[in-house]
């Protein structure tokens, strides 16, 4: 969620500044820097404010990146269900758990988010989230033989960035209107392969 | 190409108006019926102009279409790359024709073209032009058993649509800069698979 924490009531002017000017600071510093190594508290220098507000304002640090990118959805809430996945499933869990989010109310707001971080966003931002907050758990777990876990979280964000715009953006059928478990057994195999399977210079 | 024909010089003024006005007739037409069954005749019709000079200025109604998408390379130059493949090399064929041309000067503005067409295309447009040019003579190849050579096709498409937003637009390492050769060996069996192999539902 894009959190708009706080009371409305009883808050001087500049208050709405005062979050723009943290955002923008969050967008400068995490291109920058990448998510890790941005610091709330180097941020909240960048907008001369105190961390505190920067904690008050927006929760934790993903909640900021996720925030700063306009993204309307915490990654979270798919990658704790991908978590548990069995390596040996990894590839279908994926799809149908990224599937079935796009499909909810909120998951239509996070298709046009990404469409416009296609279309617009920073590069750097995107790669950042993409590779620190999206990619950095299961990256992890297929690192195998180490340090070949980024090739293989890539490529399988391929495929999936890939069927984001066939089937949301621009709707091509049959693809857009498969049953999640058809394409749940049609791509799954794919990113299995790409996650756990051999690869020439893996 | 998108062609701009004829000479510039002793010609009345209105033009370029005219120009416009055939393009916008074709972007109508177009995304309404698709590109086989819009005709020269009714975009010509729609744009007050005679059809002889629809193709004077376009050329023919490919043509006139990747104008319309303001598409700046003929699908055709690749098309005829992999029209020759054998069908079990056709996976491999398709990656290493289209990363290449991704890399060269022209295929830098087709990146461009397809970026601006995810994010702000008409997706009527986009779908036209990506089944009815783009993907028309490998669907009726892949088309077995008879009626799968659509979804076959889309997938291999939604592979290669990942591949241009994870290495060409995001630039996410290290599949940014993966040599080609890679790429075709690591992602030529997931195109070959979705389309020649046995795939749930086909």
């Amino acid at each position: 969620m894009t959190a708009t924490n706080g009371n409305r009531s009883g808050r001087r002017p500049g208050r709405s500044g005062t979050r723009e000017a943290i955002l923008d600071a969050a967008r400068v510093r995490f291109g920058e820097v990448g998510f890790d190594k941005a610091s709330i508290r180097s941020i909240a220098t960048a907008a001369s404010v105190d961390p505190a507000l920067v904690h008050h304002y927006f929760g934790t640090k993903q909640e900021l990146f996720t925030a700063a990118l306009e993204f309307p959805i915490d990654p979270q809430v798919v990658l704790t269900q991908i978590a548990d996945a069995p390596l040996d499933q990894l590839g279908e869990t994926i799809v149908r758990a990224v599937l079935t989010v796009w499909d909810t109310p909120i998951g239509v707001q996070a298709v046009a988010a990404f469409r416009t971080l296609i279309a617009s966003g920073d590069p750097a931002l995107v790669r950042a989230f993409m590779l620190e907050i999206v990619l950095k758990d299961v990256r992890a777990r297929v690192d195998s033989p180490p340090g070949s876990g980024t090739k293989r979280s890539v490529l399988a964000a391929s495929q999936l960035a890939g069927l984001l715009v066939t089937r949301k953006i621009l709707q091509i059928e049959p693809i857009a209107s498969t049953p999640i478990e058809e394409l749940v057994a049609t791509v799954g195999p794919t990113l299995q392969r790409y996650l756990t399977g051999d690869l020439p210079g893996a």
